[in-house]
């Protein structure tokens, strides 16, 4: 890099980026899928734009104030992939002025207050738990799934597309084989409850990046929603979703304090940067990123026998192996590969690419 | 709360708040100390005039970026408890024609840079590490520290005011009586430290909220810096810091789902809120929060048998007894109380007091 890094900053490498989201768009094409990318993972106009280049005009975000964020720069078909909270109906119908939203809930009580209030027609999912066991209703209770798609086959105002769900437990597969299975799994349960509904044409959404990035699912799901593998992070590498030249996110840290009797350095860069998110093995032993170093065209692989092995609220300690004790100094930027880059994107506002070109996020406003 | 609440958002008490910084005020002073609490806790302008109020005027930070927050607002007297980053020495500089900026470091070359580079006479103080092992030079290195000690006595521009450290491996002790062993010892360690330097007036400053709270420290150290007191959380509640009835911040939270056939609601409230911050125990069971129930006067005691025991990006999963299923409605508002309020108050820019004054942090700049 040939610019100055003072604090901690997010480093983007656009080439890598951008092939990531054209292979995905790619692969949503093959397998017959609407691609309605997540784009709570980067929360940035400047990276939604090299979407819009390869023409992807369907987004997915996590929150109203994230949908007004990108409908403010001219998105306008928008699912907001969260259980819809009541309390910010009156944001919505203001948000629904510049975008067409859709929405997602689980219970009669939420679909009958969107009924009541909202004066324009609006398409809705049901959002299904496919097994990870945080939103929405389980898969295995069609009847409750079927009572709340008969109350919405009587609504004027309320459109219901179909199910929308989130594999979450592909986190914590093991392998490729466990996530095809979760995904094989998923699509026999939709087909039986699109069967149990009587009504065929009920869209299904899916959407972790670990099954989009790997498994089969041609002909499985009728939109794809993936977020994450635009940068993809060491998780996902650790899933087996991404190698690790398609990571396309370090953060450049600065060494303070080099300690070579314990083979660690001392960084600018803690929780506040890239969360508490770490991978955990039963002996104690946490990861919590990657050391990278910076080239002229972007960062190195992991330097072997280095890793980030805690973090405080600014602090990171790095360990280092025997023979590296001397690798850094005090002043030196180093590079680290986070664990999970859609927590980092979201922690740190100070964003540019392997330029310098600063990149604009939700943080920023 | 007689205001309505949208998205997640800090609730905090103010009349604990002021009651935990006058009690920790009064504490300093009967050990003898001088009190410079950090402010990386609250990061608020709004707060730092509650310690303003009662006659603090010397305060901690732990950045630049925050030291320019502050003494924008009017404080003068700064230190910035954090090893100095040599790539902000142009922000320092920058920042030393508004406050008097107190620094520490552990490296000839560190101080090295600031000798070459400071136009003006700079307090420093040398980082020890008293045994949590991150920053700062081991106390049973004392060659070590003698001779940057040597090195500092020779500078013209650099006034070495004594020994600074952080024993955050309080936060890991079991009981107060090991706080006190802790304290005791760092006690002792520092008055051999300054007898083997042969200067007895070096400082020593002190920080952990958990040791500042209970420990018998009288006359122990000349200052001290801890931060998280002002709001304390379930962390410093498990440690033994403080009682319930101390902490002084809640995150209010809209209940989105509610899952009577698993005992669980699913709230808007996750990583990006709360961090990833937990206490784990060694049978998988981890604690995210205390599930709370907000009330004219505040909030309720934490509710026996819920708590926050999963957060991704923005859901958390609240587990219910079975005599709860029904405790919550979709579109309630429930309290959580975290497990660490430094880090909820550096991720959330949603901000009040009870009574729905909005209050002013740096995340909103």
């Amino acid at each position: 890099m040939n610019f100055q890094i003072k604090t901690p900053t997010i480093i983007i490498d656009a080439k890598k980026a951008k092939s990531n989201i054209l292979r995905m768009k790619n692969r949503a094409g093959e397998a017959g899928a609407i691609f309605r990318p997540h784009f709570k993972t980067h929360q940035s106009a400047d990276v939604a734009e090299w979407f819009r280049e390869i023409g992807v005009d369907a987004i997915t975000v996590s929150s109203i104030a994230m949908a007004r964020y990108f409908a403010n720069r001219g998105w306008t078909d928008i699912t907001i992939a969260f259980p819809f909270n009541i309390n910010e109906l009156d944001d919505l119908i203001e948000l629904q002025k510049k975008s067409r939203i859709t929405l997602i809930a689980s219970s009669i009580q939420t679909f009958a207050v969107l009924e009541k209030n909202l004066s324009e027609v609006t398409d809705v999912f049901i959002k299904i738990d496919v097994g990870a066991g945080r939103a929405g209703i389980s898969i295995e209770n069609p009847d409750l799934i079927n009572e709340l798609a008969s109350y919405l086959s009587k609504s004027c105002k309320l459109n219901l597309k179909g199910f929308i769900t989130h594999a979450g437990h592909t986190y914590q597969a093991k392998g490729l084989q466990a996530i095809q299975l979760i995904s094989d799994k998923s699509y026999r349960s939709f087909q039986y409850l699109k069967q149990y509904t009587g009504n065929l044409s009920y869209m299904v959404s899916w959407g972790d990046t670990p099954s989009c990035s790997k498994a089969n699912l041609t002909s499985y799901f009728d939109e794809w929603r993936p977020g994450n593998f635009v940068f993809y992070d060491v998780m996902q590498y650790h899933i087996g979703s991404c190698g690790l030249e398609d990571i396309a996110l370090a953060v450049a840290c600065p060494v303070v304090e080099v300690h070579p009797e314990r083979n660690q350095a001392i960084i600018y860069g803690g929780a506040v940067h890239f969360s508490k998110e770490s991978i955990a093995a039963d002996d104690g032993f946490k990861l919590f990123g990657y050391v990278v170093k910076f080239n002229d065209d972007g960062w190195s692989d992991p330097v072997p026998g280095a890793w980030l092995m805690a973090v405080s609220q600014e602090h990171g300690i790095v360990q280092l192996s025997d023979n590296q004790k001397d690798m850094f100094k005090v002043g030196d930027i180093i590079g680290i590969l986070p664990i999970h880059s859609c927590l980092t994107m979201s922690s740190l506002s100070e964003v540019c690419t392997l330029d310098g070109t600063k990149i604009h996020t939700m943080n920023q406003e």
